[in-house]
């Protein structure tokens, strides 16, 4: 009996004894032999989606909650390429990936055979490393080096920076195995481990910083996007406590605490505000920062020191004003320097921003409480209320987010991901789906129409998770043109920016078998959202139409009051 | 009065002076200038998609028509990822387009501001050529620089070899005008020519090539993916006249005359044919060629020679019998080898050939007639004979292009077109859209289910085309892994590789507002058929159902035929 390419086969099984879960197949002819291997060793979860772009922000979901590389299998040509906006996002987002594709051997490229493209280094700008397996395993080193990589890549994938890796895998006919071809799964291939260490700081260095943060007045504390961490959330809760540094969060830094400065895009929006609450020492880790109030604040503040926690990977000088990079992890920074700050009794800066945090709360309530025509920036506040407790929410890209980030009201216990690596609106529905199969919690994600119809493929999925909920907020457009200024008195707006279309979300809905819910007024509103996160046996996706109009008009008036 | 970014204007006054008639935009604010500058040019035709991949594939199709490069304009972003399936497929299949990318300034990479990637050769396998753009254009230097960029572009988009070109052009704020800025258009840009020349063979390249001929028994002329071209088409028919070589076309190559050996798949299946019909030498031009019957006769044949004509440009080696690579343009070698190649008035291996295609001619009419139930082979044969003449036919790949090259019985006053340069599934609808665009003619694509809803925001686009006739074969599933041998006997055929799904194309012609017909059985198929292309104000889809496990028991009788 012929084993059948062992090889292909080790590389199941050592992504399984490497501990990795999920593996999503779009199929395939010369992927076959990948996806047969992961199909029949048979402990590895496998997915089937045809669209790959999909497929991709799919895996990217799901690895955002595992933190643990998805596996990607692919057949060669342009399939590949539908890989590249996840992979680009999972590279600065910093979500592991392991991407195979299958590919012909390579003396058959350019030789114009179907689905033949030039795959070796096709992510080039945006992926940690790209291997090439050995196309010929017949030499012993051969084998090694085959083994070797998957143990390498897996490794690369989660450290020292976690992202995505592509093992390029050119396979030879026959591609399909004879009806009597063994199946055997060796365990004992060869797997290499990595043994992680934490970098720490040395007396001198310490002893640097802590005269620094002594002879400061104004120090704040920026974090960016986050992933949940309680050890983290304590000490920097600590530390508000003993100084009188401020802790401003961003919306995607999984930070909700009651003394955290959540509204910076509302307080820094007055010019007066922005000047008074100048800061010396700016402290910042995580990703991105939503707010462009803060990012100007901060570019303007004439800072002494910005000093960025973040152990390895890529630093950006996010507001012209980096001075350090401190290379260790911020929760290992905030527990160690709490125990050497002196205990602060004047609380003169962080009492000015409490006053405005406070401000911003009343005046948001206030907004809010107004009798105002259905808009969706009030249907959002309404949905933020009714997300229920230890559930999961996506928020899109595109106008969702900045609404969410002015309202800023999360319940602590949610987890909160966006796509805000690359801040696309081309994965979003995907990539929560890819959340909702890896939680099994209530998984929200809120979305723009565009949005929404330009990833709905992220539904075309046979087993769509039934803890998915969808809210489309359809204002039938771009509405984002017609709120930001700029755009929104171009006589191009309605046809070349906003690009108004009339559709709905009604038919996806029945394609993918999803309850389907709609609502144009406040009342079907609150009725809905009572039992819309409700355990169901499907899938459920609220739209919410409102006009564009009236969206900027509300927001227009939301302006003024907080300028 | 302020002059809105002149060198920016500068880029729509060079391309409208170049002759380029279409641009596609994606809406963004980064490429707000670049949208402006085109749309209030005014000469060259705006359209406005949204999903970036959609776009590029449209832009493919009108570019495919017109033979001119398209332009495409997006924002930063994984916007410019979603680009690549449709810029790989026009690098292959050497359609020119003109992608501009906009992009923050330099310094701004890798700084995690919004929708901001590394774009620098973002397209690095599969691009003719990437320029950037100077940011600053202060200095003389490079006004001249960003001028030239763009006639370079322009110009390598279509010569030597026609293919995709990209320009990354880094913008700063502000990005919109204030509403008394000045666009003035300088119809005095700087403009580089080109004045193409045409590539000859000197009398001792032709006396070699003659004495080969002439010595060579049987002579195999094979057409693969080509345009409709009148004079090459002449040239070929009189050399049939006159010698005795074979003309096998391939479905792509547009040569549908009857002296043509159309069935080579049909025909080559035989292995008693293939054995009696060896060739000693090969001429072949034109792109990829679809049928595998056909490349493994070519590989066993023992060719002497094998000559590619073609003017620059990649080159593969097929067959792995290439001897000679021919560097000038097909119409010219056959017009001129004929002059040189004397008649020839024995005819046995040409009339080998036209047997076996009178018998294969005979067989496909026979089989059809018979009362075979409802499946899609036959839907396609019934399909082929209705499309009226004079019009665009896109042939989608997977299975359709597979039955239709084996019944290769195209109306020769039709245009084929497919995306065989990479045969990816991902953007035949948006494809034909573009053809719809250009060309005015009725344009018929014929999709499987996969491929339609894989790609279905091809038809995301408020100006969607009334032209435009899409048919798709819906068996729920990747029927092709049914048919082909390998997969059809797993276990794992029904949930890993036809995926089967309960998808209808319903939903989908509501979304976009295309009159729908659904089809199951032949009486109302030929109903249906004998006005879907008649003119009409909405674009039509007809979604013709059939089941997957009779489709391939009919084609498991086709393949016993002609065995």
């Amino acid at each position: 009996m012929n084993q059948y390419k062992p090889q292909i086969l080790n590389i199941a099984e050592i992504c399984y004894q490497k501990g990795l879960e999920y593996v999503i197949i779009s199929p395939g002819s010369r992927s076959a032999p990948l996806t047969l291997a992961f199909l029949r060793h048979g402990k590895i979860k496998c997915l089937t989606l045809t669209d790959e772009r999909s497929a991709a922000f799919t895996a990217m979901g799901i690895a955002q909650q595992t933190q643990k590389a998805t596996i990607l299998i692919c057949t060669s040509g342009t399939a590949i390429l539908n890989y590249a906006p996840a992979v680009t996002e999972s590279f600065y987002q910093k979500i592991p990936l392991l991407i195979l594709t299958a590919d012909r051997p390579p003396e058959w490229t350019d030789q114009f055979d179907n689905q033949s493209i030039r795959q070796t280094n096709i992510y080039n700008n945006h992926i940690l490393k790209s291997f090439n397996l050995p196309v010929d395993t017949t030499h012993k080193d051969d084998k090694w080096f085959s083994d070797r990589i998957i143990s390498e890549a897996i490794n690369l994938s989660d450290y020292p920076v976690r992202g995505p890796v592509h093992i390029n895998i050119p396979l030879r006919e026959p591609l399909y195995p004879q009806p009597d071809d063994n199946f055997n799964y060796k365990n004992n291939s060869k797997i290499i481990s990595v043994k992680k260490s934490e970098k720490v700081l040395d007396d001198n260095a310490w002893d640097e910083l802590t005269d620094i943060w002594n002879k400061s007045q104004n120090i704040v504390i920026l974090a960016g996007l986050n992933d949940k961490n309680i050890s983290l959330e304590k000490s920097l809760t600590e530390i508000q406590n003993k100084s009188d540094a401020v802790l401003i969060s961003d919306i995607t830094s999984n930070l909700f605490e009651s003394t955290i400065i959540k509204n910076s895009d509302m307080i820094l929006s007055k010019l007066e505000n922005a000047k008074n609450l100048k800061a010396d020492l700016l402290i910042t880790f995580g990703g991105p920062i939503v707010s462009k109030s803060i990012k100007n604040f901060l570019k303007s503040s004439e800072l002494k020191y910005h000093w960025h926690i973040q152990e390895s990977g890529l630093i950006g000088d996010t507001f012209q004003a980096l001075t350090d990079i401190i290379d260790v992890k911020p929760e290992y920074f905030f527990r160690e320097i709490l125990n050497k700050i002196p205990q602060s009794e004047i609380k003169t800066y962080s009492d000015k921003w409490k006053k405005l945090q406070e401000i911003s709360d009343k005046n948001i309530t206030e907004f809010f409480n107004q009798d105002l025509e259905f808009n969706e920036f009030k249907a959002i506040d309404k949905i933020l209320k009714s997300i229920p407790e230890n559930t999961l929410l996506q928020i899109g890209n595109s106008m969702v987010i900045r609404y969410i980030n002015y309202i800023a009201n999360i319940k602590s216990s949610i987890k909160v991901n966006s796509n805000r690596g690359t801040s696309g609106i081309d994965g979003s529905i995907s990539t929560a789906v890819g959340a909702c199969i890896a939680s099994n919690k209530i998984t929200t994600i809120i979305t723009g129409d565009l949005s929404f119809f330009y990833d709905r493929n992220g539904l075309w999925n046979n087993k769509l998770p039934s803890n998915l909920r969808i809210i489309v907020m359809n204002n039938h457009g771009g509405g984002i043109f017609r709120i930001i200024e700029g755009p929104s008195k171009l006589d191009e707006l309605d046809n070349y920016f906003e690009t108004k279309n009339t559709l709905n979300v009604e038919n996806t809905a029945k394609d993918f078998n999803l309850e389907y819910f709609k609502i144009k007024d406040y009342e079907h509103l609150d009725q809905t959202l009572e039992h819309f996160f409700d355990n169901s046996e499907k899938a459920k996706i609220l739209e919410i139409e409102t006009d564009s109009l009236i969206n900027s008009q509300i927001f227009n008036q939301f302006k003024l009051i907080i300028k």
